[in-house]
């Protein structure tokens, strides 16, 4: 599926991991340090961050599958399929263990990943992902990500979309969205991301984060958006009742999509969790 | 005034640090990882912790001023004066830059250290010591101090007036208090620590700490009882609020001696934290 692809931006690059080829854009040396998207997403939403750690790091973003310009396999959008794949694109790297810092369905799959292959894993920054999320925060998700698959007649619609849909993030990281995002096709633009693995990958956030959670080893930061309307306090009290050990960030003002909302912010606390 | 003091426990040495001496225990080796602990204690509370982290920290837990089998200076117990002690030690040892843990006292003047010599301290764990504690939590802190300068007939009344004072830390733990924090005297056991240095110790907690929080650039680990009387729910949200960027981490059922209450979870919370 990838020649039909639009050309992959300044430091993208595919690699293939053995089970599946995945974009990733690369920035930077030092220890690695892997970044994962949120559900309709792709790397790019990490270009800011990634040129802040840069200096330090060896910043990967990755298109997880089914998203950007990776591999979008019919099916396989399981939690343990996405942390399968950052196990193999560790292994693949061969630089870990890996500082993994995923933003939602990232997080999820980030948390996943370091429970199974705590020998791959560093630590993880799990953003705006929790277990015991609410049915009728999972229920409107699904709803806006299914609402996402349309055909847009020009950049501009698309911001204006994003924009309407994304509140609260600035119009700068919107675009970084708009022009990441999408493919021209007959008639306009349309997402990148797979219509049908993202209804797989939205079902697939339901299932029961609580083992995971409960069972990783790694040091894990828990980053909640004050404002999100996916993590609810009452689930952020919860799983601190699971795991008290795991350190916690609440982002004053941040909605859900903390990184892109709150930058500075989400920086520091990444810094202060590795730095420590 | 240290001749006069019983000898030192296993491990423990005086370290002159050129503007006093400090009574330290150490353990182990690896990165330096120091622990100053709260008023009216001594090094010993730490004892259990350290001997957990000594396979790969060299732990060193210090008296600090006026406590313990340290130097007891007539003046100078101010935030800053502690924090002096702790920039000193750390040149003296000549391995840092340092981790601190500190809990209460130990945590004021750990974050003032780190605040005020960045390039001493690697990153701090201070559990149960905010800005914004209320004027009423003080006021009863300084009661319960200056009413532990007493004269006991012996250990088991020390155990008695400890487990009356601090009714969640177990029995090993309290042990562990009266055996290193007395000496004897005509007629008895009288506290180690210094009554007039505690005097002015407990007033010098009621300095205004928020510029240290608001200036450290080190990362600050911060742990709350999640049942502490002393650091409230609201000053711990006053304080991620001047400082959102600081992981936090609530110890379920703890009151504010967490670390010798919940010693299991503090240990998960700081290798989380200094692992990340």
């Amino acid at each position: 599926m990838a020649t039909d692809m639009p050309s992959g931006q300044p430091g993208s690059r595919r690699v293939d991991t053995g089970r599946i080829s995945l974009n990733v854009r690369e920035r930077g040396a030092g220890p690695l340090m892997l970044f994962f998207h949120g559900i309709t997403s792709n790397s790019a939403v990490f270009t800011p961050l990634m040129a802040r750690l840069s200096d330090r790091f060896t910043t990967i973003a990755v298109d997880q599958r089914g998203h950007g310009l990776s591999d979008k396999p019919e099916t396989g959008y399981e939690a343990n399929d996405y942390a399968e794949d950052i196990a193999a694109l560790i292994r693949t790297l061969d630089r870990g263990p890996a500082i993994l810092v995923g933003h939602s369905l990232g997080a999820r799959n980030s948390v996943t990943a370091a429970a199974k292959y705590p020998n791959l894993v560093r630590s993880v920054v799990a953003i705006d992902f929790t277990p015991y999320i609410e049915v009728e925060a999972l229920d409107a998700l699904e709803a806006r990500v299914n609402a996402g698959s349309q055909l847009f007649d020009n950049l501009g619609a698309v911001e204006a979309y994003l924009a309407g849909r994304y509140v609260n993030i600035p119009a700068a990281a919107i675009r970084i969205r708009a022009e990441s995002g999408y493919q021209a096709v007959d008639g306009g633009l349309r997402p990148l991301a797979s219509p049908t693995a993202m209804a797989q990958t939205a079902k697939g956030l339901r299932a029961d984060l609580v083992p995971a959670y409960r069972d990783v080893t790694k040091p894990v930061l828990i980053v909640r958006g004050e404002a999100s309307k996916l993590v609810s306090a009452a689930a952020l009290e919860k799983t601190s009742r699971l795991r008290p050990d795991l350190p916690v960030v609440v982002v004053p003002g941040a909605d859900h999509y903390v990184n892109e909302v709150s930058p500075e912010i989400t920086l520091r606390a990444i810094t202060n969790f590795i730095d420590a």
